[in-house]
């Protein structure tokens, strides 16, 4: 039997929501609602046995629709999901979950009571290149970690109501959120934001961790170049992840330092001490392992699906939600001071 | 008529400067100093008519001597240069030209008042990559700047004297330097120092500018992959310089964002307001302009051979190499607080 | 007032031309047609008005159809497409149109006699990356043309019923004729069949036109990486299409050659002759001119809605599959005898 | 005990020569040759102790040079190489060994005769890349072998002497020699000389071996951009050499088809016949093997001196010279009649 679903938001990202819903026979898609039912009508095209409307109430009184996907801007975010849930429907949202700690957590405690899924759309997550990062990391191939880096830039739309930190930072947390599985004792930021009145346009993102690791994110809507790339480097093997590359997005580098005991071999005019630390270099093969080329969307939608049936906690959770978040708060509070770090609330 | 020229230190660095004095005309390389003997040899070679010597006072004490090239440790460099400068010589010193910001400018002043050339390698801004990139900011098609963001990233040696910043940033900021023409008001950075006991094996460099200019490094001696990348982005045109791609090493986009009134055209559910600034992008041509591929090192010989000859200042004096040295200290003050940004001195 | 459009064809492309359809106001989409019906209805899914079936018959006996597009086996086109025009439909037919040139030119013949547009979809044809070749090698700006040369390789799917020369070469074909505008006046084809019974799967096509233009075309559905490379080179400037690149698909470059006369400063030991021709190289600014980000398909697809309200000759009309397919018969004759080149018919 | 050397021929390649010479312990650089003394003089720079010479006579008799490495154009080589065997002196002679077959088998019977060591500089067979290609592809992992596919191209330096096959096919020519260790029974070859009265400029080689396994090599020195990409391709797994890359040169890749029998799941409209030989695609990881970075030329020196000093036949031996000669010569009577493909002698 299938669960009947409505989508709401026909902007940016519905579109995408619709065409996945249709290509998921577990879903029947009932409705499209969007407060201008014309761009709904738009989305839908001339073709379609969906239905448009502008009645978020209509949508949520229907009691053939289960469960609400929800893609409108973030502001709106924690009055649409709280209805849903308030409604008795299962919920998909749209990064970021909520605009504060504590409507998630709200929100979190909402569908916990109420029984429902409340699941957020950290749709990288559910690509094949981060589920094969994720394998990487548990295996403890690495070694220790020392540090995750992540460039993610390109000439994009200007968000006139989030920053780039809100708006791009926030997959990056979400991706490390889930392959590092740890979370952040601090977080700093510095950024600028070039046109007068809107809001920072790019920003650097420093997260602390214990035991010397640390994160670094730099985002960009006003980049030439389209770049994706992060680095994760242990002490005995490094991945780099580049979302760019048509294939071999994900690259195991075999290589590290060596630390030993020995006569120094610096360079310079011969000054150095004879005894000390030796610190080498290992090189060794680069692997690119083969990684699903599933549409990250459709996995995800899939994973709701089964989340719905079985009660099973989505792996993008609620609380994944309210973890990212929390670093974007700190991340906020610091920017403000030019990037003196920020406690995690 | 030639110049007779020492060179100082025959580590890592030293063979560039004998190659390079070697191939240049004007100069007739006397010496090869280093205080182990055998490793002057060994650069040298068994066919060489250069005399190698572990006797810094022999070089500074032959009247055929006219310069030295100073390529130590960055901790030796205020020493020796303030010794050859006392004894009449003009200095070519590897960067940074000192460890202090005092010792620099009590060099500044002693080559002033023996008048003689204090020249710093500076060596990227000899390139033909960097002088083109002048080339395009000093003309203005850039626009108004927006930032500066380099990656200056490998699995390097790492140096047991100095940290990742004083080895690498150097480079970034000496370009910096010549090619903004500006000096940055704070600095802010952060680094981790992985293998206990050595120093900052990576790193993140942030110079503050008046007018929303902001400059941001990435270095670090623990990469999987080599990076040299570097983005000077303007409101009218963006340059990217990859100094690892064999050829188009510099690539000019004439790319934007435009700004204008009118009906937003945002993504979500229809609630922004009807008018607002809208920023939009802006996509053009690219263009990779053909650079001089004559190797920096020779042109950089060359360039202190005329300033010899003629008294001129040199693009990378003393004084280009206090500005490096101003912000690596201020970062210095920074790193010691993570990342809370420090004014310059 | 919209053209009726019937889709012919629910394998592998007819699924695009679904798409492009639904999304091209000026058509009303009427029929999916397949003979496997549950192959129709599954392409167009469950919350569609448009209509499969399997029966051909049906769909040009409609008078609501104007228009037909055939995705279909190569070895059916030449019965479908002259059913449709008999029966009055324009027709917009994948390439190639047929599988001989006699076949082709009774097809052209019939359109015209009927008045119908007969367009082939030669689709790279439409990019914009085509488009912006065809402008600048009209301009004149690349000089005297030296050479077309392409590589269009993959790991892709081994086809049964054609060789990779009938599958691959065929969209380079299509791009050369149309850049080009001129007709090779010979080919030759080199090739292997590595699966007994199965169609040469890797090969290497030349064609021969006149004032020492040569284009030669690698294609091999047995490749480790997708490489989609076109060089065409003139004396003054040179092009390269990289059809994989996800921006930046067309590099023009102001490079080439100079010829002069003077002292020879040939390599060896000095045995050559002190005045002859001397070559030399010239090199210059590269740069990727932008270029319209337009789906193929839909353009094309505006293009035939042109072409079938104006009775207009389609840029890709039988003529132009005709020339395809004179030389892929050349080809094949040639590949019969390990690579003798034989003239065009 | 050290091996006298003399080089003869200051020119191109002549002073890499000198530098590995010099560089290579084992060898007592006596003299440098070239019909030109200032040339030889300007290559050995101001601060040398080697010895220029116009005299050849004068170097073959002197009874200190053991060898002698040449490095002039390639219609020289065979009166060079013999006078010098026939003076007892071991030979390196630049590539192609000769102009001609017939040359290079009375070189090797010369050398044969005289006890001499005969090596032919076929520099890329000494790169870590090839070395690992041949260990790949000896180990049988590629399964059975289908192609060998290369590109060298570049805006490079047009000979005046010899044609672009003669000038780098012989590259190719020499790796495929050393990694296949197998001999084409035929070769064709297509080619333009765009220049009126210079050699072939750009070129398409073919080698025809048994079992279906074929060899296509492009040359060509118009060229916008340096390829210089090799494939290598079995039914188990395919390599990818692009020497181009700074790192990661060599690509592995675990792909190919497979071949099975089944219901055919074919495009179009549903005409295939229902059982018939299926060919699927299988794709894997990819893996970059380390590879030595040692310098090819100093490889290769070494391997020379372990020949001179053990009198071990070389990997480049004349014979191996002579194999590529004869490539080139059926190559070139297949140029005359535009490509139909000749026999090897």
């Amino acid at each position: 039997m299938s669960i009947g679903l409505a989508i709401i938001g026909a902007g940016y990202w519905g579109p995408n929501l619709v065409r996945t819903a249709q290509a998921t026979p577990a879903f029947r898609l009932d409705w499209l609602c969007d407060l201008q039912v014309e761009r709904a009508k738009g989305v839908l095209g001339p073709y379609t046995t969906v239905r448009p409307t502008d009645s978020y109430d209509a949508v949520l009184g229907d009691p053939a629709v289960a469960a609400v996907a929800i893609a409108t801007p973030a502001a709106t975010h924690f009055d649409l999901v709280r209805h849903a849930l308030e409604a008795g429907k299962h919920v998909l949202v749209e990064k970021p979950l909520t605009s504060t700690t504590s409507e998630a957590e709200k929100l979190i405690e909402l569908a916990a009571r109420r029984r429902r899924i409340l699941m957020v759309d950290h749709t990288f997550v559910y690509t094949g290149a981060v589920q094969k990062i994720k394998e990487l990391v548990d295996s403890g191939q690495l070694g220790r970690l020392y540090y995750y880096d992540s460039v993610r830039i390109n000439l994009g739309l200007f968000q006139h109501d989030i920053s780039v930190i809100w708006d791009l930072a926030v997959h990056d947390l979400a991706i490390m959120d889930y392959v590092l599985d740890r979370v952040p004792r601090a977080a700093a930021a510095i950024g600028v934001a070039h046109i007068p009145g809107r809001p920072v346009n790019m920003g650097y993102l420093t997260c602390f961790f214990d035991d010397d690791l640390i994160a670094h994110l730099h985002v960009n809507w006003l980049a030439p170049v389209k770049v994706r790339r992060t680095m994760i480097s242990g002490d005995r093997q490094m991945i780099v992840y580049d979302d760019v590359e048509p294939s071999e997005k994900i690259k195991v580098y075999d290589k590290g330092i060596t630390v030993s005991n020995g006569l120094a071999n610096g360079h310079g005019n011969g000054m150095e001490k004879a005894h000390e630390l030796l610190v080498g270099n290992r090189a060794g093969d680069m692997m690119a392992p083969q990684i699903s080329l599933a549409e990250a969307l459709r996995v995800e939608a899939q994973h709701f699906v089964e989340c719905v049936g079985s009660g099973r906690r989505p792996l993008t959770d609620g609380w994944a939600g309210l973890r990212v978040i929390q670093v974007l708060e700190a991340a906020e509070r610091s920017l403000a001071v030019n990037g003196t770090p920020m406690e995690l609330a």
